[in-house]
C-alpha cells in the first residue's frame, strides 16, 4: 500500500524508547503490505465513472458525518454550509478551517491530516489564515490525474474493497470495472436492512419490487426466494459478504407458519412494536440460514439508535451525525441463531460493537468458543488510537488473535483509507511490541502475527 | 491558583523520560492559573462568617463521605468516632491515623496527603505515631489568621466557586460577601431536587412552601411559576447554573393536563411508583424548558442509587458513603428532552456520570452532535488520576477537547480544591504529552488546548 | 513459593525503565511467599492417590476449557480430539501442538508456556515439528516421583489450597490428608448450586438425598436444617467458605410461608421461571444468614450463561467452553441480602465478576462502605496481565488496596498454580511500581503493600 510517513516515522509507535524501537520493527514489515478492505461505503460510481473529485469540501469535509456533526456541536449553522458547500466550496473550506482546532486529538481530525499530509501531499498545516492556500492547493491536486478514483485506488495498493449495495442493485457499475487495470476488486456487498425491517420507510413496496424482481408471489416463502436470488445476483458479482445493522443483535427462530402471519401483518402496516421486533429477529436468523447455504460471510453492525434528534432527520437526513450507540447484549441476543448455526462449518460471523463493555464479556468469549463467530475490528466511534488498543487489550487475552476480523475500514472517505490502514498497522505494533517487551511473545512469533493480521486474517475471515 | 509543588514536581506527569518531559512543560503553563470552580458543595456560611475551621477531625475527617467509608469498611465504629469527633477530636484523629494506611493510593488519601503537605503545610506524614503531632501542628495552622475561609479563598486564587443551594434559601449570606476582599466571586447553585421529587421525604410540605413562597395558586402552573420566580432569585445573586441529581436520567414530555393530574397525585401522596417516575422526568423536561428561557446552564448528576443501606440511613443520616452508581441510559433516558431543547441555541447541559460506560457510547457521541450538551468531567469516584486519564482516553477521539465541561471540583473538602485542581491539570498535561509523542497534536496545539481548558472551558460552558 | 525465573526475568514487569527497575524491587520481595489459594478447583483425589499424572494432554489439555474452547473454535473436532487423547495422547497432544499458535497473547497460552518451561523444566518452544520431543519430555517428567501431586504441592510452597465440593461429599479424602507431610492445609469449598436452584437437572431427588442425609423432614425447615448440618460436616474438616455461582447476583427476602410455598413448587418440579428465580435469590440469601451463624465465609461468582450452546453441552457436556459472561447488576440485586447481613461483623461475602463494567461502578463503591464486602480478584477471562491491571485501575482508586480478595487462581490446572500466583505477583509489582514512579505511594508503602497483598490480605479475608 501507499508508504505514508507518519512524519517522524514514529507516529502512534508507543513512547518509551525500548518498545517504540519494537514497534518501529514490526511495522516496517508491513507498512507497505496491500490493502485489504472487506467492508466499507466508497461509492462505486467513483470507480465507474472516475470523474475527478468535485472539490475539497465535496471530497473531504460535507459528506463526512463524523466531521460535519462537530461543526454542528461547535454551533455552525448547517444548512448554511451546505448551501456554501454548494454554491461557495471555498467559503464552506474557511468556515472548516476555522474550526479545524475542534478536531485536535479527534479521530477524523486525524485521517483528515494525514490524508492532507501524505495522501494529497499538501504540506501547509490548516489555519483560518492558510485556509485559501491550502483549499487551492488541494483543488490543484483533484485536477491532476494522478488523483482521480482509479489513479488513486491503484497508487493505494488496494487488493480488494467492498462496497455496500441495496439488494436490488443490478451491479452494472460493479460489472463495468477492470480489475486487472485497477490492480485489485471491487466487490458489491448485500446489505438488505431496509427489506427486512417492518419499521423502515416505505417496508411493503420495498419488499413488493423485491419479490416482484425475482417472479415470486408475496408470500414469507416468495420474500424468502426472492431474498436468495437476490444474494445469488450479488455471488455472480464478486460479493463475499451480507452486511446487516439495526438497533440490536436480537434474534428469533420462529415457526413457519408464525412467521408467515408476521409477515402478512409487516407487509399490511399492522405490525405492533413486538411483533416488528420479532419479524426483524427471524429474518437476521432467516439471513444467516442463508449465509450457511450460499456461503456469504454475515456481518453485523447493530447497537445503534438511528437518527436520535427527529428535527435534524427533518433537515438534514439520515446519516447527519446523531445516530448514538446504545448499551448491547449479544450474549442472549444472538442465541437463537448460534444454537441453530453457530456450529456449522464455513459459516462466517462477524460482530461488530459500539458497546466496549462486550468486547471482553460477550465478544471475546463468543469467538473464543464458536468456530463461526470472529471479533469485528473497532468500529465507527471506536476506529481510532486509543479505541483500537483498548480493544486489543479486551479481547487478545481471551480470545488471542487469530479470532478477529482484521482491520475493516468501514468509509465512504476514499483518502482516508490508506491513512486508517496505517493507523491501524501501527496501532497493532505498537500493542505487538509491548507484548514482546514484556516477555508475553516472543519477537518471532510478533512478526508473524503482524504478517498474519494485515492480510492473511481478513482474506480468510471474509473468503477473499 | 497556589502552586503546588507534587513533591519532586512530577507527580501524576507520567513515567517515561520523554513524555514527562513534555508534560512538565505544558503543566507549568497552567499550574498558577486561575481556580474556575463552577460546581460544589463548600458551606457558603464558611465564608460569610470567616471563622477559624474548629479542628482538623472537623475540618479534614468527619463530614467527608469519601473519608469515612472507608473508615467504616474497615469496621471502626462510626457511632463511637461521630461522638469522639464531638468531644475529643484529638482522640478521633488518632483513630484516622490508625487507619491512614487504608488510604494508600485512593483518591481521598492523594487530597488529604497534598492537603497536609502543601495547603497546611504540615510536612510530617501521618502515622499512628505521628498522630498527635500532626494534630497539634494542624490545628495550629487552622488558629492562624492566614488560614481562614476568607484568607485561604485568596490565596486559593478562586476565580469563581460556586455552592449548592436550596431553592428556597434567601442566599444572603451570597449577598454579604465582598467579592473585591476575596478576590472572586461565589455563585449559588439552584438545586430543586427535593422539590421534583414526589417520592422525597417532606414532598407535599416541601412544594407547598415553595409555591407560598411565590405567592402563587397551588397547581401545576403555580409550581411551575414558583420555580421561575426563585431561579430568577438566584439569578438576581449570580447563579448561573441549576443541578439536578436522581438514580437515572429519566425524562418525560407530558401532556399539560397529564402533568397537571400527576402533580396532584403526587402532593396528594397517592402516585404510584411509575407515576413519581414519570413525574420526575417530567420536571426535568420542565427545568431544561426553563433553562432555556432564563439561560441557567443545567447540570444533571444522576446514576446513583442513595442510601443503599437502610440501617446505615437511620444511623448515620443521608451522604454516609453508602451511594452507589447505577447502570445509567443517556440515549433513550434525554432523547424526549434533547427532542425538544437539543438544538437550541444557548442551552447547556453538562451530563455527569459515575458509569464510566457511558462515556465512549453515551455522552461523548451525544456532544459531538447536540451543541446543548457538554461532557461533564469526571465525578465522584472517577475523580482520581486513572479515572481520568480513562476518561480523557474514552472521550477525546469522538468529541475532542471543547465538548467537555472543564474540570469540576464538587467538593465540600475545602482544602483539597487547590490540590484537586492541581491534580486534573497535571492529568491534563500528562493526558497531552502522549498525544505529542505519539505524534498525534503538536506541541503547539497542546499549548493552546491546555490553556483553553483549564480556564476558558469552565468559563464558556458555565457562562461565567 | 517456587520460584519462577520469567525468562529474562523482567515478565510482566512493565517496560519503562525507571518503572521496571521499581517493580523489580517490589517483585523480589515476594517472588518466594508461600502460595495461599483460598479457592479453586483441583480434585481432591489426586492429592489423596497421589498416583502420576496420566500424560501430558490428559494434565495440561484435555480438561481446561480454556484451552480446549479455542481448539474448537478453530475448528477442531473435539470428538475425535477427545477419542485421540483416550487412546493415542501423542496424535492429540500433535493436534494441540499445530494449533499453539492460536495462544499467542492469551492467558492459557502464559499459563501453558510457563507451566512446560517453568514447573516441568522442559526448556523447548512447542512446535508442530518439536511436539514429539517435547511430549517425550513432559512424559518423562510426569513419570518422575518429584512430579507427583504431593512432591509437586510441596515443591509449590503451598500455604493453603481450598478444593470445591460437593455437599454431599464425606470428605474422606480430605480427611486422608496429612498436612504436615504435603507443608500445608488442604480444605475442602461447599458448593451447594446444584441443591439450590429448583432449574437445575435432578434437584428434587437431589435435595431429597440431601434432607434424608440428615435426617430431617421434607420440609423448608428440614431443607435448611440439613444444608446448616453438611456446612457444619465441612467445617468440621477445615472448610473455610461456601461458593455460590449461578447466572445473577439476585437476592430476595422472603417470608418463611411464602418460601415453605416456593420450596413445595420448586421440589413438585411445578414452579414457574419468576418462582425459580425468587426461591434461587431467597436461598442465597439464607446462605449468607448461615454464614453469619457458622462463620464460612460467602462467595459469588455470578453473572455468566452456563452452557450457551445445548448442542455443544450435548456433545461434550458442561464446562465445554460455552459459559459465557453476561451483563451483571450487583447493586440492586444483592440489596435483599446487604440489608439484612451487610453490616454484621465478621461475615464476609467475596464478589467476583466477568462483566469488568461493575469493578468502578458497583463493587468497589460497595466494598468501600460495607465491611462485609470484599473485591474478588480478576475472575476467569479476566485473570490475565492486562485485565488484572485494568482491574487494580478500576478499583484501587475508590477502595484502596485492603478490600480486595487477594490472589484467587481458581483453576483445576494443577501446574498453573504456582504460574498463576508468579503473574499477579509481577502485575500487582508493576502496578504499584507505576503509583510510586507517579509520585502517588512511597517506595515504602508500596513494598507494605505488596507484602500485605500476597499472603495476609487472603489469609485475613478468607479467615485461614
Amino acid at each position: 500500500m501507499l508508504r505514508l510517513r507518519g512524519r517522524d516515522g514514529n507516529r502512534l509507535l508507543k513512547v518509551d524508547g525500548a518498545t517504540r524501537a519494537i514497534a518501529r520493527v514490526l511495522y516496517e514489515r508491513v507498512a507497505a503490505a496491500p490493502i485489504v478492505s472487506p467492508h466499507g461505503h466508497v461509492p462505486v460510481a467513483w470507480l465507474a465513472s472516475d470523474e475527478p473529485f468535485r472539490d475539497p469540501v465535496d471530497l473531504l469535509v460535507r459528506h463526512d458525518h463524523y466531521v460535519t456533526r462537530l461543526l454542528h456541536a461547535a454551533g455552525v449553522d448547517m444548512e448554511a454550509f451546505a448551501r456554501a458547500a454548494d454554491r461557495d466550496p471555498r467559503a464552506a473550506w474557511r468556515t472548516f478551517a476555522d474550526h479545524w482546532h475542534l478536531f485536535a486529538g479527534t479521530a477524523s481530525g486525524y485521517w483528515l491530516e494525514d490524508a492532507l499530509a501524505e495522501v494529497l501531499e499538501v504540506g501547509e498545516p490548516l489555519t483560518s489564515e492558510s485556509a485559501d492556500r491550502v483549499y487551492d492547493a488541494v483543488a490543484a491536486r483533484l485536477a491532476e490525474p494522478a488523483f482521480r478514483p482509479r489513479a488513486l485506488f491503484r497508487r493505494f495498493g488496494i487488493e480488494a474493497l467492498a462496497t455496500t449495495d441495496d439488494p436490488l442493485d443490478d451491479l452494472a457499475a460493479h460489472a463495468s470495472l477492470n480489475w486487472t487495470e485497477l490492480g485489485g476488486r471491487v466487490l458489491p456487498t448485500f446489505r438488505p436492512d431496509r427489506y427486512l425491517d417492518p419499521d423502515a420507510d416505505g417496508f411493503a413496496s420495498r419488499v413488493r419490487r423485491l419479490v416482484e424482481s425475482a417472479g415470486e408471489a408475496m408470500t414469507f416463502a416468495g420474500y424468502l426466494a426472492a431474498l436468495e436470488e437476490r444474494r445469488r445476483h450479488f455471488i455472480d458479482h464478486g460479493a463475499v459478504s451480507a452486511d446487516h445493522g439495526g438497533e440490536e443483535p436480537y434474534t428469533a427462530d420462529l415457526e413457519p407458519a408464525d412467521a408467515e402471519r408476521l409477515f402478512r401483518l409487516a407487509v399490511d402496516g399492522t405490525a405492533d412494536a413486538a411483533q416488528q421486533r420479532e419479524f426483524r429477529g427471524h429474518m437476521l436468523l432467516q439471513m444467516a440460514r442463508m449465509s450457511v447455504e450460499d456461503g456469504l460471510v454475515m456481518t453485523l453492525h447493530t447497537g445503534v439508535l438511528r437518527n436520535h434528534s427527529t428535527a435534524a432527520l427533518e433537515r438534514f437526513g439520515p446519516n447527519s451525525g446523531h445516530d448514538i450507540p446504545l448499551r448491547t447484549d449479544f450474549v442472549r441476543g444472538l442465541r437463537p441463531l448460534l444454537e441453530r448455526f453457530g456450529l456449522v462449518k464455513d459459516f462466517h460471523l462477524v460482530l461488530f460493537t459500539v458497546d466496549e463493555t462486550t468486547y471482553s464479556r460477550e465478544i471475546a468469549p463468543l469467538a473464543g468458543f464458536y468456530p463461526s463467530v470472529f471479533i469485528g475490528a473497532p468500529w465507527w466511534f471506536l476506529d481510532a488510537p486509543d479505541a483500537m488498543e483498548r480493544f486489543r487489550s479486551a479481547v487478545t487475552e481471551t480470545a488471542g488473535f487469530y479470532r478477529g476480523s482484521g482491520f475493516v475500514d468501514d468509509t465512504r472517505a476514499f483518502l482516508s483509507i490508506p491513512v486508517r490502514h496505517d493507523a491501524a498497522r501501527r496501532t497493532d505494533a505498537g500493542f505487538l511490541a509491548r507484548l514482546v517487551a514484556e516477555g508475553r511473545v516472543s519477537m518471532p512469533q510478533a512478526e508473524q502475527l503482524i504478517d498474519h493480521l494485515v492480510c492473511e486474517q481478513p482474506r480468510q475471515v471474509f473468503k477473499l
